[in-house]
């Protein structure tokens, strides 16, 4: 068996949750897995990178504004959220999914798709355990356990030495997949990755 | 005839450079011309958004460095420039552009392969009117006259003059496609490019 393919990714990136929909399809038709790694772009680009949020940088945020939304149309994918609307606190979806990956491995990916589609099709905000807890979230997770889990202690360590995994390891961006070691920034890079898969490398 | 595509581009940048080498082609599948217009990035990145350049900016450099190897090996053009080596001065290249397409429009767009070429496959430095000169250029350009059209104050107005109008259209990076007013950044979206020409938009 191959090596899974590491998806990077933040719950507050765009590009994150249009990779997020078809990420795994790409990694099946090459006959591998996906190992979902949430980060912090608010770490990677504000504090390591030293750069500004995407959307507040001259020029680049407004041409993000309008490729965000060109983006859906093109996949078809769902976007009910207000660009211009505050992306929130991160660390608790992140947090979220980092401890349900522990404690019940088989429903991480479908948080993970849960809390895009909270936070990109139906604009919800995230900011909370308690707003975590209140999505439509995968069967076989409670909302108390949810909350629970999210607060921990246990939570905010497997999401810190995740993100410092993350910045040792280069990752900058989301998303970002790394293919038997090589890396690709960027959802306009998944047909790269279909094609490296696919030769081999060039 | 359709409005031509217009490419903004930076002698100095490696994605622009790979896009040269597309970018007539891709227009001409879909009956279009290509309008050339260097931009500056130390205007735009540097002074506009407030960044710092590319290579320079912690993990994204070193991502960078290795993903511009790897798009130069699968697009097979050429690449001979260190890339640790220092850019020089990305004025004299972009002032002769200017002042040829002016006074010898035919002969621009082949003086910006040949730029192009000097700079990045064969690492040559054009940080000056002379290195500009020195280069293989296009047949019916003489030396001296790429020396006293790149030092003149006419080549410099209508550089300043294209750089504020790229900022003034929003452009940030090099390249940058136009087409019918809908901007495409960076040399992985050329795909995009095709399609949304060859659909008319989405």
């Amino acid at each position: 068996m191959a090596a899974p393919i590491a998806f990077y990714f933040d719950f507050i990136s765009p590009y994150g949750y249009f990779a997020s929909r078809q990420v795994e399809a790409l990694a099946a038709r090459h006959g591998r897995t996906v190992d979902w790694r949430p980060m912090l772009l608010g770490v990677a680009v504000l504090k390591v990178m030293g750069l500004k949020p995407l959307l507040d940088t001259p020029l680049k945020g407004d041409y993000a504004r309008r490729d965000v939304l060109r983006q859906a149309r093109r996949l078809g994918i769902p976007l009910g959220r207000d660009l211009n609307a505050s992306v929130g606190n991160p660390l608790p979806p992140a947090r979220a999914f980092y401890w349900v990956k522990r404690h019940h491995p088989e429903l991480a990916v479908p948080l993970a798709h849960a809390l895009f589609h909270a936070f990109w099709a139906e604009g919800r905000d995230l900011s909370t355990p308690e707003a975590v807890a209140a999505i439509a979230l995968p069967a076989g997770l409670e909302p108390a356990a949810v909350i629970e889990g999210t607060t921990s202690d246990e939570a905010a360590t497997l999401l810190r030495n995740a993100v410092a995994a993350s910045i040792q390891a280069g990752i900058f961006g989301s998303p970002t997949l790394v293919v038997d070691g090589e890396p690709f920034w960027g959802s306009d890079r998944l047909r790269d990755v279909d094609e490296w898969l696919a030769c081999g490398g060039w």
